[in-house]
């Protein structure tokens, strides 16, 4: 819905005899109210069509969640193993990102799963387990914060060339989720391990 | 943006020389387009306003995800106990159920708590803690599915008698959430929750 036609608009067009222009033209007559940068308001953001722009706020909302329900944690903290099958915190954080990134290549470039550059960078954050138990640890939260910085960019510019068509669409014979619906678990997958997260933090030895 | 006008009406305006009509009418020009009924697309349900539609939408795929993850459940496993500080699986379904319930009466009533009637319903499952541990116990899943349906009822009836200027504003001086934001903490408020089922349930005694 890029497409905004304003009530001037539709006066120029009819006074230059534009009906027939006006009749049999393909844009939409939208109007595309946004709405404030607060994060806490939640809809269509200005820079993104109305449902995209939606997308993004839901997006930031939860991210910022992330780090406001775990503001305090320290590197041995982060690194905490509750149990023989748990996942670190440190390592979820990762976890969360990773998710991110693999749907920006699967929505954006149509791939089945990282790009090989991408699942050098996100695999074993991707896969948690044994290999993430062993290899994340040793980082603090600023780390975690950038990485959510660089990963928010990269989201940002793919959604911002996109429109609502593309959002509302995608859905394949093998897999019938259109890509709303894949971004939108990308969303509810932050919450997820957010309260795994916030159950083992009230766990972590004094 | 309940009125939907279409280009036919236009042409029918303004053949009735009804151009100043449509140039000081406070209608909005907008198309509204819906999105199919299947659960994994995600966007403007039929019967609701775009963003209204979409929020359903969000609600119906996020309340299946807690019982098609835990869709075996017993009531033996529902009502484990994974440590004295934990609460069992069934009182964290109640629980998320509660939440949405208290949101109708916030947002559609303008309460700042439940009604006196909901409170007596559903405040047990809401505290969640050592009274939600000793009452919520012998329930079986059906208990739970029926619950939500109940739920689910209530909040799209409240829906569909409102609008997305409603839902795109609501915020307050004291609290700066707009309704979108409220009710979008109810969508992840359920994945928060799940995330902490999904782990006491893979520590489930055999």
């Amino acid at each position: 819905m890029k497409n905004k036609v304003t009530r001037r608009d539709f006066a120029l067009n009819l006074g230059m005899g534009g009906l027939g222009a006006v009749m049999l033209s393909g844009q939409n007559i939208i109007e595309n109210p946004t709405i404030s940068d607060n994060i806490n308001h939640i809809g269509p953001k200005k820079g993104y069509t109305p449902h995209i722009g939606t997308l993004v706020s839901m997006l930031d909302w939860i991210r910022d969640t992330v780090f406001r329900y775990n503001s305090k944690l320290t590197i041995a903290q982060l690194d905490h193993l509750h149990d023989k099958d748990a996942n670190t915190i440190g390592a979820l954080i990762w976890h969360l990102a990773a998710t991110e990134v693999i749907y920006q290549d699967i929505t954006f470039d149509n791939l089945d799963d990282f790009s090989p550059a991408n699942k050098e960078k996100w695999g074993v954050a991707m896969d948690l387990g044994e290999k993430a138990r062993n290899e994340i640890k040793g980082n603090p939260l600023s780390f975690y914060r950038d990485m959510y910085e660089e990963v928010r960019k990269k989201t940002n510019e793919g959604l911002s060339k996109r429109d609502d068509n593309w959002l509302l669409s995608g859905e394949t014979k093998d897999w019938n989720w259109n890509n709303y619906c894949k971004w939108f678990h990308v969303v509810e997958h932050y919450a997820n391990h957010r309260g795994q997260i916030t159950w083992q933090a009230k766990r972590l030895p004094v």
